[in-house]
């Protein structure tokens, strides 16, 4: 375990060669960072909720026939997948205005968007991530029109699947970002959804209050980040609520 | 003349209700803008140079079968167009890299692009005119898929005729920005290319020396953006060559 090798670290999670080639053990750790890692913390307890979790959302997606690169749950904070070959682009899906789009449209926080909307960022810190459009990506080489279709297609889908999630447990799904890429099965390539799905990467608001139950409480500095993963990991069933059975934390539920 | 009414002055030109209904006067300012109109200079001569440059190309993209909002030439810093309903987007077509590109996706100014490329801007000053992609165009209804194809069709026309030009006269078309507008006739409407295309909103280089002959030269502050002008002018024959004639200054020919 601790002879494994290191394949990458970024600023959420660490991958390491798996145990069988083409595998990778995605390892969740507890930094948060934003601002293109100008702002950095570390808390406690985070990898693991997003770890549960992203692991119990692609499960429900693979139930849904949407591929994906999750092979199984290994442990609180790791899980194996397989490995791709990352498509650099986030892929953003929309459907109430926040974040960047507030900004860049000058849009009311929380507007409804008159459809869902699907927005494609190049992948490059030092560039900042810039927004992109299909024709760029095209141009560059980063991927197909066809890819860009099935990308896209399949984001709707697994908007439509957590759509419904969310809202079955009062909470608004207002954007998040996906990660794909190609794997290479004998003579043909698919494409699966990579990465990880996570308070991290979605915004969530309770739709009663409307208090935000995503990475925002950090980047905004509201403070409670834990609270909020762990309210969100509780309504999905996926952990005991705190203090309820007298243990010292949330109890982890299997899927 | 001096009783017509003004409907809108904007950095480089002021549109004058026109003698018909639904006819607009284009009259071309001296005023040079750049960085949202932060920066202000104005150069004297440079909206006859516009005019005449304009209108030349409007009148061989319309022999081509590209339809405009021209109707024709009135004096050396107006002419007659249709009223259209402008299309809120800035649509820029690009060659090579350069300006917002560069910096956008960190290439080299001049990189020769792998295809041309179409962007969409939204035209809205307080904004900075933000870049956007076709699903933010149709999501907020600024134009409809159909009108998206329409119009980047046109752009890629505008640019092959506008890059044989070109480069027929030495010069290199690096970019260029177009306006469209819906024009309603009866009981159809119709897209039309709107607005300019001059060394304003081209991006126009000399292919042998490299040497800059538009806009650049006011936002880098290069100097001599009247001379780079009155070249591009000459060379596409729009006027005699200063001092050949004896006279003060460039003669305008007609087209
Ligand atoms: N199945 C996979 N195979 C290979 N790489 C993957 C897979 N899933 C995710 N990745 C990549 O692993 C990295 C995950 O680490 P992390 O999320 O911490 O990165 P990051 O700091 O956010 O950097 P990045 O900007 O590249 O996402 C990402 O670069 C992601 O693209
Ligand atoms: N045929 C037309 N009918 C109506 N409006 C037009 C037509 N052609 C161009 N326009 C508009 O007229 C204005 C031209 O003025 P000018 O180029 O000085 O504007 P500007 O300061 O660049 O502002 P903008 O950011 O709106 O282009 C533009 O707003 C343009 O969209
Ligand atoms: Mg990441
Ligand atoms: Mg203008």
């Amino acid at each position: 375990m601790s002879q494994r090798k290191k394949l990458y670290e970024g600023k959420a999670k660490i991958l390491y060669q798996g145990p069988e080639p083409g595998t990778i053990i995605q390892h969740f750790k507890d930094d948060a960072t934003a601002f293109n890692a100008q702002k950095h913390e570390v808390i406690e307890g985070k990898g693991v909720l997003n770890n549960r979790i992203s692991e119990h959302i692609f499960i429900q997606l693979d139930n849904l026939g949407i591929p994906t690169h999750f092979i199984k749950a290994l442990n609180m904070r790791e899980q194996l997948v397989q490995e791709v070959d990352v498509i650099p682009i986030e892929v953003v899906v929309r459907n109430f205005a926040a974040g960047s789009l507030v900004k860049r449209l000058g849009l009311e926080e929380g507007t409804h968007l008159p459809r869902t909307l699907v927005e494609y960022y190049y992948k490059d810190d030092a560039l900042g991530d810039p927004m992109i459009s299909e024709d760029h990506i095209t141009t560059f080489g980063w991927a197909t029109p066809q890819e860009i279709e099935e990308v896209s297609g399949l984001a709707l889908r697994i908007n439509d699947f957590m759509c419904g999630m969310f809202s079955a447990v009062g909470i608004r799904l207002v954007d998040f970002k996906l990660e794909f890429g190609r794997v290479w099965e004998e003579e043909s390539m698919r494409i699966v959804l990579a990465d990880e799905i996570s308070p991290d990467n979605c915004r969530l608001w309770d739709v009663k209050t409307g208090d935000k139950l995503d990475k925002d409480r950090f980047r905004q500095d509201l403070g409670g980040l834990l609270n909020a993963y762990q309210e969100v990991a509780a309504r999905l069933g996926l952990i005991s609520r705190e203090g309820q059975s007298g243990s010292s934390g949330p109890v982890l539920i299997k899927d």
